[in-house]
């Protein structure tokens, strides 16, 4: 993040609401926002949460330079409302679910308390972060669903969205990638990096023979020959499979080829029976070119004796969403709850401090999530409602519980050492292990049920009708 | 960008394959290398070429810090090489087509000629920075061709791929965008920014008419209220009314309305009604909620009342393309023509240095492009042929022609004064006036043809027979 200029990664209209705020009197106003999305991306059944580490570490510098000040001033920003941002940081303090959990529509992902200046003023930046990793750690992890035991490699960063591509590739670790080609990211957030050779190479040697052999010669122990530049089964394989004999020769083993355009299937199957007939059973097989959860799974259907994929375009985009739906909204001001009705029922809001509980079947298995108000008592609460038809609950007393909420910032600084993304990642699987299958399935998987407490649904219906009765 | 570490923008293969040039004695081999794309974005007729600017910007800062090496020490490197990355810096010469211009599938937009390690080593960074901007210049292009007079903003950050929210805005404003919400980019890039309030505003007072009032209060001369916090028709607008009326009374002038959700044709209807019911014909109606250019288009032929468009998600991530499929090929090697073949006819390239022409019919209209080696004379050059069937071919002798490329990087430094993202969008405006319309439209445009010259047909055959008969 350019923490230089970090109090202006926001939209406009969060400064000139945070200077009508100053302007009103309304600057030591209490709030809570809460962060949640609407719709599962993919067509799947639930999202990875990702970026809070990001969001943290850059919480610290957001702040305001004078050289900040002097261009929101040229924005026609106020001189009292730009005095008051001189001495600004954040002194909120942030309740979330853990990096790399599943999370569900609706539910208060985590919850910003502070005053309302702000509280309002890091909105665009957190939505930026959040929305953006779950994204993309969610994309990688339905690859990774399909891709097993079998590893995939982030090779986005040529597609990516300009410096966005950082993130992205923090965000595949997280869901599941083996490494990433973006270098960067590697130095920054200390994740795996690889890569080995494109057509360039083997187009700049006057033959193909040419070029295997001298990558080979200072790469002994690294080698991975990309066999399409010209003719992938007269040429690129022939060559491949004269480089892995001269290598045994040396003593060394080639570690694998790639493929990058044509059929994978059907030459990959080429590709093994050749490598096979002449004893290099243990040169492994890649492949790459726009690859997606659904071409990995057809190719596993296929049988395609493939090792392990090079994943790039749609994983960093997040193709064909490109964005998740993730808001941020008021559910407390001065003490009273709040909340948004809007034209659409689904934009509808719960008020109020929130916490959020996961119920567990007696196999141990996710079942239910439960949204309450932070000061009910949980083992008071017996029933889960259906918040569009709440005459539809489910018994969750007695069930094994767990608060998802942790505190995680205060004081202007991490609560907690925040765990790495491969952490993140082993986390993620923990908790996929107990989610079941249907609701990972990518064909219209089966909806996991997040309801809300009756105390929390008698707040809401209240403050409707008191809303409702003021703004006619 | 960030600017200490941009040596590390890179994939790692780039790296491995540099270090594989040098060890192979290839290090001061000269190259040309060809940036182009393959499919017009959105199923559309047309790429805007965006992103030049930064591009440029960012080449003079690529280096690799003592930092930058040990990381690269630790990830496998080797001493010799990490030695000669010590004082790298680009010294290479680009030639490319203006930012802003109009461009097609397969077409040499951007040229780069260097030794062969810079010009490998900046590849990604190039194909990040070109392909992310040009997606979104014509995504922001498309919206400004329905959007006609009206005007657009681009609300996009909070839903953009992290820090590439940056460069997303700089392309709104190429397309077409008015402004930006994007403060920082507003900062960095001097592009217009704008913004008024969100829900959180209206929800953080005790009624919608007091959130109003207090905002009317402070930007007697900027306001624009949200209506469709809690009833857009029964409390919305009547406020919204009630605050216009006020503001009038007081010598000042309501700007607008904004409507955020529900049906915005008939919202916008029975507002404009409601407005000028009342003698409030001046004050104008904005909308948003997840627009793109085909609602836009659909609220058009609806004769929907609406001012102008606040568009966030799909405008900033180019939904749902998601990335321009563009890429970065070696041409020439150590003074020999390069091609790759592949196993897709469609994936094949141009080999040598070539030049882009566009030729005009007698209108003065975009006719046709040519690609020629850069040592022919195009007034000698009388057709141009289809690449794939080379029968069919266009003369283009006698036509006025421009000569697309200009050199723009030269000796470290910029070799022209850049133009602003504003500039870049005027030239863009005129251009496309030079577009017919047939490949403007967005169902099925009418293909531009884009050729080669005979000579760089005869090449690129000689080529691929060299190469095939080696290559078995």
């Amino acid at each position: 993040m350019p923490s230089e200029t970090l109090g202006l990664y926001t939209d406009f209209y969060e400064l000139s609401m945070a200077q009508g705020y100053f302007l009103a009197g309304k600057k030591d106003e209490k709030t809570v926002f809460d962060y949640f999305y609407r719709t599962n991306p993919f067509e799947g059944g639930f999202l990875v949460f990702a970026g809070l580490a990001d969001l943290l570490n850059s919480l610290s510098a957001f702040r305001y330079s004078d050289e900040n000040l002097k261009y929101l001033k040229s924005q026609g920003l106020k001189d009292s409302f730009l005095e008051y941002l001189k001495d600004f940081s954040f002194k909120g303090t942030i309740y979330s679910v853990m990096e790399g959990e599943i999370v569900f529509p609706s539910e208060p992902i985590l919850r910003v308390e502070g005053n309302i200046i702000e509280a309002q003023l890091i909105e665009t930046l957190l939505l930026n972060i959040l929305n953006f990793q779950s994204l993309i750690a969610t994309k990688a992890f339905r690859i990774k669903l399909v891709c097993g035991e079998k590893e995939f490699a982030d090779f986005g960063l040529r597609r990516a969205h300009g410096t966005g591509g950082m993130m992205a590739s923090r965000a595949t670790i997280i869901g599941g990638a083996s490494s990433t080609s973006n270098v960067q990211a590697g130095f920054f957030y200390n994740i795996p990096i690889s890569g080995t050779m494109a057509h360039s190479w083997v187009q700049s040697f006057d033959d193909e023979l040419t070029a295997f052999r001298e990558y080979a010669r200072f790469n002994p122990e690294g080698t991975v020959l990309l066999v399409d530049t010209y003719d992938t089964l007269r040429s690129g394989h022939p060559n491949a499979i004269i480089v892995a004999k001269e290598m045994e020769a040396d003593g060394n083993k080639l570690i694998g080829i790639r493929l990058d355009s044509g059929d994978l299937a059907y030459l990959s199957k080429k590709a093994r029976k050749m490598l096979n007939n002449v004893g290099l059973e243990y040169v492994k097989i890649f492949a790459s070119n726009q690859l997606n959860e659904y071409v990995v799974n057809s190719l596993n259907e296929q049988h395609a004796p493939l090792d392990g994929y090079g994943i790039g375009t749609e994983l960093v985009t997040g193709k064909p969403d490109a964005a998740l739906d993730g808001v941020y909204k008021l559910a407390l001001c001065n003490d009273l709850p709040r909340m948004k009705i809007s034209e659409n029922v689904e934009k509808m809001t719960y008020p109020g401090r929130k916490s959020l509980y996961r119920y567990f079947d007696s196999d141990g298995n996710f079942f239910r999530d439960g949204i309450l108000l932070e000061n009910e008592d949980p083992d008071v609460c017996e029933c889960i409602f259906n918040p569009i038809l709440p005459d539809k609950c489910t018994t969750v007393s007695g069930l094994t519980k767990e608060n998802l909420h942790t505190k995680v910032y205060e004081n202007q600084s991490i609560t907690n050492p925040l765990p790495a993304p491969q952490e993140c990642h082993e986390y993620l699987m923990a908790r996929a292990a107990l989610l079941p299958a249907e609701h990972k399935r990518f064909i219209m998987p089966h909806i996991y049920k997040v309801g809300s407490s009756k105390a929390l649904l008698d707040l809401r219906d209240q403050l409707r009708k008191k809303i409702g009765s003021k703004s006619i």
